[in-house]
């Protein structure tokens, strides 16, 4: 009986692995659809976002079979409320990447957004975010997940630099405000996609140690 | 046995109608600052976070204990379950009110946006969005959630006729930009408000009925 259900815990963190990497991917190729101008790639989002919504309905299925049939206790119940939550974030992910080339496809045709190079750098923060916090749930490392908490400043203030620029940018050349409005949406995408991966550490660390440190900064003192 | 855990699926029902009168009232204080141009109330909704914060946690805490103890099956399992994706719904309806207030604070000295009476009307849809959702979970009424579902359109319309003002006034007076960005932001947090309310609406959806709606839009069809 215990080796099926360890079979089951299993299955579940390879389920939410490969989400993660799903999203990943979407992320990079919305990017890299605007960055490199090519508007082709942007028709891999959809399937992969296809891809993403059936993992989604699946995870929660097997949560909650789980959660039925073997009444788990103490951390494997934690396990599977921490991945039912996580299952949810990592669809949110998806969706930012969705937004993403929405605002991309309109973009695309435009060429003088490529200067604003703090764009790919926020994605690789953002990206490296979503590994390591799905990272941090299968090896359930709660230093990492710590360590995400701490990264989400930088996102942040790079945001913050991205409205700063592209305000005056609206006001040098009011007549482009639409693209530039756009390229702003896209990196509030990003830093979303940042706080989808610290409210996953945050999970993590309850997962492991049963404390619940979400409103409460802990991290911050540790 | 059985009564006490009736008292204590009610004691849930009554946390998650506390957690959203909380957040209705923290969006009705954002508006209301900003468009009656109040600074002074803006403290009101920082308090009202506080709360809610703590009430998200509360409502973590006993699911967590009614699954460990009373291992519940079927509907009494679904309803537990929906009700923590439904905290955390609430909850992070109370954040885009706070990123409303944030905004709202530079805004506020400036007079010129009260013109955009959309922002009021939107926030009208979004707070009943809100009310009818967590009644929708308290009362199980799947008329009314698949109701919720129909009416997000509503918004979308409304944020993209916000967009298309806002771009226009930015092009005719690009020294104000920042501030129409703030108004464009706003108009973004209260259509994201809504969508928030349809992820209730979808979870209710399957608690009643145990059918994922989710991905599916069967709403659509019915």
């Amino acid at each position: 009986m215990e080796r099926q259900f360890d079979k089951e815990l299993n299955e579940l963190r390879e389920m939410l692995s490969y989400m993660a990497s799903l999203v990943e991917n979407m992320i990079d190729t919305a990017v890299k659809a605007l960055m490199e101008r090519k508007p082709e790639i942007l028709g891999e989002i959809f399937n992969a976002e296809t891809e993403v919504n059936k993992k989604h309905i699946e995870v929660d299925e097997l949560c909650l079979r789980l959660l039925a049939l073997r009444q788990p206790a103490a951390m494997d119940l934690r396990f599977i409320t921490s991945a039912m939550k996580i299952n949810s974030e990592l669809e949110r992910i998806g969706d930012q990447a969705v937004n993403i080339s929405q605002n991309t496809a309109n973009l695309i045709q435009q060429a003088f957004f490529t200067k604003f190079t703090i764009i790919p750098q926020m994605t690789e923060v953002a990206k490296v975010m979503v590994k390591d916090s799905i990272k941090a749930f299968i090896t359930r490392d709660i230093e990492l997940a710590k360590n995400i908490l701490l990264r989400d400043n930088e996102l942040d203030k790079q945001k913050k630099e991205v409205f700063r620029k592209l305000i005056n940018s609206i006001i040098e050349d009011p007549a482009h405000a639409e693209y530039f409005i756009d390229l702003l949406l896209i990196s509030r995408n990003l830093e979303k996609i940042g706080d989808h991966t610290t409210n996953i550490s945050e999970d993590v660390i309850f997962m492991v140690l049963g404390q619940d440190i979400r409103h409460h900064h802990l991290f911050d003192k540790a």
